[in-house]
Order: structure tokens, then C-alpha cells, then sequence
């Protein structure tokens, strides 16, 4: 019987916020998995979509023209080159979808920034 | 406030297993959910990798050689090419990212098959 990917368990080993982990590739794209606590900086992805599917807690994705607040079980896909801030005050649970060759912040370089590439 | 795709109100309203209905679109890539029960037929998708998210209960994925169990909150994604057969005693929901072409059955048509260009 081999093994799935158990995402609560990957993310028990995650301890900071906004580290997303790559749990599975599907062809050129990637699952990841992330805690997100506080604001992660207003970015956008002008070449690609990105879902946003949460799996505990709670979470906002600040828009220009509109906020959406995700609980668990609820997704949102930020279409491309749309502005988002996500933001959680509870802390959330996620997984993300996107192309491999995603940066977190796109556009917009910040603090947070981590080239996937060298993960 | 912009609203969320729930994905337990959408499947609340699916009846019949193996329909699965597309909550999202992401690039050239569908979200669907779908409610499985019973033995799916065994099939290949030659040109693309298959991701299945248990959100509820549980399922096994057949595969030539091993099978992977698969409960709440656990992934696995079938590798392109590679026979598989999805099977549920207890009933499950799943959520599927794949390709927006990809058919359901892939390289094996059956009483299953669903092509999504007429969903």
C-alpha cells in the first residue's frame, strides 16, 4: 500500500507563517501547502492564476475591487495580475495551486519573498 | 464581499457519484469536486498527471502496482500514463485538478465517461 500525502501532517512540521511547502507536482504545477498568520504583502501574478483552497481556519484575500473571506472548505482562485493581499488574523491552513515557477509575492518583491527555485 | 466556491454546499448538491462538476478554473485548469461510490472503471490519462484531495471520507485508487488509501485530507496524484481505478465503499467527496480537457475515463471509454466539453 503506498503512502498518500497526509496535508495536516506536512503542515504540523511547518512552524512559521507564509512558507509554503510543495507537497505534490502535478505536471508543471505545484501543490503547496502553507500557514498563514497576520498580512503577507499586496502583490499580483501577472502571468498566472492562483487557488487559494482553505483547510483550517480562516482567511481573508484582500482585492481592489473586493474582499473575499474564506473558511475552511472554501476556495478562491485570484485571477492573473489581480492584486491580492491575504491576510488572516486567526491563522489559517492552505493549499495552494499554481505553476511551479510561481513566486509567493509575484510582482512584488518584499520580505517575504521565496524563489521557488531554490527551495 | 465577494463569495467564496464552498465546496461541501456544491457537492451537497450533487446526487449520483462519478459527475464531477467544475467549481473553478484555474489557467487551462479545472477544480471539480465529485462524489464517488462504488468501483469506478480502470483507465489511463496518457497526456496529463491527476491529483485527488479526499475532503470526505474515503477511498483506495487501484493501481497496477499498489493501491494508495486515501482519507480525509489526503492527496495523491496519478502520474500520467499510469492505469488506475478509483474505488469507494463508504462513499467519498473528492476534489480532482487535472487539465480542462482531460475526460474523465481518459483511454478507456465506459458507461462512466463524461466528455467535459459538454458539461
Amino acid at each position: 500500500m503506498a503512502e498518500p500525502v497526509d496535508l495536516a501532517a506536512v503542515l504540523s512540521q511547518i512552524e512559521a507563517p507564509w512558507k509554503p511547502q510543495t507537497v505534490a507536482v502535478l505536471n508543471d504545477y505545484d501543490l503547496r501547502v502553507v500557514k498563514v498568520h497576520g498580512e503577507f504583502s499586496q502583490h499580483s501574478h501577472p502571468e498566472t492564476d492562483e487557488a487559494f483552497l482553505v483547510l483550517r481556519g480562516s482567511m481573508t484575500i484582500r482585492l481592489d475591487a473586493d474582499d473575499v473571506a474564506l473558511a475552511a472548505g472554501q476556495l478562491h482562485v485570484v485571477p492573473r495580475g489581480v492584486q491580492h493581499q491575504p491576510v488572516s488574523i486567526e491563522s489559517a491552513e492552505v493549499l495552494l495551486i499554481e505553476p511551479s515557477a510561481t513566486v509567493n509575492t509575484g510582482d512584488s518583491p518584499s520580505e517575504f519573498t521565496i524563489d521557488p527555485s531554490r527551495r
